[in-house]
């Protein structure tokens, strides 16, 4: 990549760390995608027509969509584009075709994380001048996924490559409510899938070319509902619905750890009651289970059911558990995985190359590769180092910019390849 | 009281029952009772002249005092008024000199709760269309006893009435954060005190001449801090301030029972967490202890302390705990209760009194009738009973307001009863 | 009460209180009563005779009965008496008959508790030499108790009182188990029943003519079953009914108070498990609740249910929950209590006697109390102080022995002096 | 094996089955393989002799020891071995000694576990009259264990074997308690040690030739003190025990799942209180933590005294904690399990081998593998399958026999491999 692109990308992911959006509110980020990909792309799919909306999980109410489409107006986002993203349609789907050849997928993900970015003025996008200006942060470095996915597609169209290039910029992953919504439409003649994630605790120069380990995932939101009361004159008159969701806690974090994998579990927002003098009527826990495979996190889950349906019941409660996100556990397949491999020895910057290594985590990408895979093409997730200060979803994260032009160099260079291969 | 006063009474009540203002942002409301008293009132001691700001307990942010300020502005309320109660110092005083005499005080309460109102259509306020406009809600009908006080203001002003009668607008009942700042400018000559409560499961008919049983009080804020991780990939490396909150909760209520009288404890509102994939780095408890006695109220204190200390301790959490409100329990003096008792014989619309009876809640007029009494005059806390059809705090109260007449009248008659007494 | 007798009613008390048995297992005590009591008694209504066996609650097994059999025996019991005893039916019913008049009851309760008596050298039935042989303690002073009956019996037969003395030796008051079955045969003629208890935090010298405030109480054993497994090789195979009694535990205290009255919740005896390699596959709690009314008992009987019930479920255990021992609330009657007092004044070394005073505690003479109330006689409970180092049920409680005179002495002239009223 | 030989051994099982004893206790068991053993030995090492007495963990009361000497006598164990086992040294090293070549180990396991053994007719012991008569079970099949290192031993007795044949009859498994004391004192001229262990829910005819993922484990007895009081009349003068005790368990098995691998904890005894009715002044907790690595056991270990510190204080408890057996993980040397992997192909009945297979427990073989590697031998655990009825650790736990014979085999032809190789 030479200096001017890298400027351009770089230029371009800065931009889209200053205004981060969190799930289906991608009105910014898509539109300038749109602004930026448009002069090279043969297609453009966007919102509505990239997506399956009923398929979509966890859309904000309409007043937080509004909320958020008028910010990103206000920031200087194409009107025409924001409006064709009714309902928080969001994200796209970028289409090159260069003849004859494979389709090639590569899935980057563009949503931001609801937390505050750090102010210490030795953060970097604060001491560069672009931290986050809307309250949420790309703190898991989907700001670089986009760009990513952009430096790809105009290398590609550069290229001397032959066949078909879809690279989607998929909205909603940090809550894996997104990859169901476009799983249906246009994934049924990819031929080789990539999935990409920068970071992971690898440094820069570091690249893998089969991350593993993904730990199936379900995300729910538990509601607990009993009766206000005045707490000095009638304690007894009231059902406390913080009562229940603390004794729900307490034993979900107890669940039994399982001898068949690892799991996980997290109870990460909770809130109940509506002042300090009323037994609390309400309370609710934002919460996930994982498993190593799908049939532990089914066991988390139901385990989890469990717990919530008596937390409930030991304190006179009603209850109601609302499933938001699920993505089950994947697998890279060894030939891509291989020519990854074999591809990353070349790239410039490249210092240490990994055929595999761990997640121990989550990714809607996963929905995305077992449809791929089902329909008879290969999938494989990679990943690319980048010198991280603070963790994955800290206020301090940040990426280590020349991994970007690792990431577009090496990608690319594999899209080339796989359609090599083919011939 | 006659048809044309009642009226007038109603229609204040319900313009205020529209504009509930929470604690310190009495905004509306200070500003409506000086436009009405001041044409009947000798002096109007307003805000920060009524106060001592620094006594003032859980004072919001100036960004919400700033919301509510324009909410104010924007519902009518008087501009320079506002505007002279800075800081959120609201409240007032209004004064009544008619010759020589005894000083007698009347103390209402004007704030409302931070609820939502009920929107039955059933519910009288909003049938009558005078359901709360501002997103809180007079839940314990502060309203009528900001009318009340108007109302007995505006009867002894009518009345061969002779001495000096204070009537004290108090702010922030509701979090017993108010009455500490208003004790100490103006109540030092008052002879005797009277505090008034609407409701209080007494019916429409019925008076009380001594509310008893206080209990003390103590709010509180507690604090946890933890550290976040990504709860998938590295789910021992947060400290969970959510395990930590739950803790407590599940052990404060299980402070035990105390053979010297009753206790209270609630958690009132509790939170946590940022994201369901993130172990949760906070977590916070609002809640309050109370006692039949201020010692009762202190073991409960105490004890609630140790809790918080430990869970947090347990779960590796830094904790804070801040004192947001506190009141002590307090009595009735004998004389000043059977002679409300012995005026109540011949009120209009007086079909039960009752000599004594019991609160089991808190009231920080307990600070003002302690006061008075250290300082050598009487005081009593009396109540109006009225049909509601919701209990106190929830969403469904409202007040009878033919017992707004009833409360208007025994008490401009017991303030008079009490300066002839003193003859 | 002259100088012999008593240094033999001493000599009883300490001789009882070297043989502590605890309920249903009063075989040496009772067989000493029925030696003590046989030359003056007229009729001794002994074991099965004075109870009916099937109401009687939480009988122990019957090798747990054969053992205390044994060592009763053993310490020089009446081997006669005590196998009359069958199924540890003991107790007894000693009558007096002095020709016309009233029918008075005195109920007094014989057995110990379940635990270590101190031995500190400093603890009187230490240095004494009369601390407990068997394991159990009396350490709620019942040897006492059972000395006054006797004391009471021979003083009223060396009187001039005409009518009819029944003194009871109750079995099984401290698990509340003992009242039930002794009230169906011989108390519907009693005219009047006096209960006696010694201490309770009043010191030596004082006496209470009226002992109120009873907690109504519901005893409880609550079992919860899961499935053992492997702790390190099977986790997710076990169902852990020790955390379904933790939670339990956590929850059962943290049952709202009531704002109608006083309650209490104790889980008294906790077991459960195995191993520390087995996932505990059962659990146990002995607990209690109580309330000022047999109202607010069942409120807490229910709401522990509750609790019980869904800390199963939590974690997928079967439960069950045995009512082991119940008793209701109880009120004095005044004219009985009036007498008491009246008669007090009189009696050598009471230097402080009180009308009434609270107990806060429970007890099943409740349940004879209430019996004789409803047959058409009066009840009153009366208290004896006494000096004692240690509280109830603790391990270094004890009496102080002229407190032993004091009763005697008062309890006798008022049996007389009902009599004398009767005329 | 021939006939008789298996018969022998069969006799032996079900002998050593009928009376299984707890961990320190083995005086029936040591006293029996005396005897069998002695005909053959060059050396019998026994009990004092063969451990290091202040090394053991967990050692009974004498009390306790004295009752099950006894009872060993009662059955028939030779009164001489029994009184050599003083203070509960039980266990025993038998020495063969055969000329030049190595020294190879066998280490078997021979205590039982503190539980009741099923009573269901179609239990195979109790079919076949060998239930255990002591109250403890035979449920992990040391007796079999016992059994098999007996059958070893004799087969190379009557072998070619040269070298030297040390098998290990080592006492307290169960309790990770015995292997440290019995690895100073014999170990260090073992060039190749075996351990064995049967079922694991392998099928009879499976063998394992290297069992793999030994958790590593810490065993704790946690004691909570607080003050007792009366649960009705102080319930606040107490502090409780058994709250904190159940606030421990709710959190212990709370304590954060850890990415760097398994983890496991249990309260697996647990106990508190005295009396219903009395505020629980004691409690305590046996438990265990363990972890893939002895650093992952050892970050269970530092939160669980975390919680167990803070429950106390939670609840104004004293606690003390004591570690009661702990063993590390441990890894096999390839070259042994390539051998045995090897030899089990013409073995009668091996109808299925493999090289490795996980165990997911604990074991404290692992102590004594870890020593013999330090001193620069090697090291293996192996597997002998057996289909058994229940899980290992349950009531209808049980071996099936013929694999005796297998095992028998197989390791006695293992052990002349070694000493062939060794040539």
């Amino acid at each position: 990549m030479d200096d001017s692109q890298y400027e351009r990308l770089r230029t371009l992911r800065r931009d889209l760390h200053r205004h981060p959006e969190p799930a289906w509110r991608e009105f910014y980020t898509t539109a300038r995608l749109v602004e930026v990909l448009e002069p090279t792309a043969d297609e453009l799919i966007v919102g509505p027509d990239f997506l399956d909306a009923d398929d979509r999980l966890s859309v904000p109410e309409e007043a937080t969509l509004a909320e958020w489409r008028e910010r990103a107006l206000d920031a200087g986002a194409d009107r025409d584009t924001v409006e064709h993203l009714e309902d928080g349609q969001t994200g796209l789907l970028a289409v090159l075709e260069r003849g004859e050849g494979p389709t090639v997928g590569l899935r980057v993900d563009i949503d931001g994380l609801p937390r505050e970015e750090s102010d210490d003025p030795d953060h970097e996008p604060v001491a560069e001048g672009f931290r986050s200006e809307t309250g949420a942060m790309h703190a898991c470095g989907h700001d670089a996924h986009a760009a990513i996915g952009v430096g790809v597609f105009e290398a590609i169209a550069d290229s001397d490559f032959t066949g078909t290039l879809k690279v989607l910029f998929q909205p909603a992953e940090e809550i894996i409510g997104g990859a169901k919504a476009v799983s249906h439409r246009h994934l049924d003649d990819i031929d080789a899938l990539l999935a990409v994630h920068i970071g992971l605790d690898h440094p820069t120069g570091e690249v893998v070319a089969g991350v593993t380990d993904f730990l199936a995932v379900s995300q729910f939101h538990a509601e607990f509902t009993g009766e206000p009361a005045h707490a000095g004159g009638h304690p007894a008159q009231g059902t406390n619905a913080v009562q229940a969701m603390a004794a729900a806690v307490q034993n979900l974090y107890a669940i039994p750890r399982n001898e068949d994998g690892p799991t996980r579990i997290n109870a990460g927002v909770v809130e109940g009651g509506t002042a300090s003098n009323i037994i609390p009527e309400h309370a609710s826990i934002e919460g996930e289970v994982r498993g190593e495979t799908t049939e532990l996190m089914a066991y988390m889950r139901e385990r989890a059911n469990d717990v919530i349906e008596h937390a409930a019941g030991m304190h006179g409660c009603e209850y109601a558990v609302e499933r938001t996100g699920e993505a089950p556990s994947a697998t890279n397949d060894e030939e891509l995985v291989s020519l990854g491999y074999d591809v990353a020895e070349g790239i410039p910057g490249v210092d240490s190359r990994l055929r595999t290594a761990p997640l121990g985590g989550s990714e809607d990408a996963t929905v995305l590769m077992r449809r791929v895979q089902e329909t008879g093409g290969t999938a494989a997730y990679v990943g690319v180092g980048t010198d991280h200060p603070g963790g994955h979803h800290t206020a301090t994260f940040d990426v280590d910019e020349p991994s970007l032009a690792i990431g577009v160099d090496w990608l690319s260079e594999t899209v080339r390849e796989i359609a090599d291969e083919d011939d």
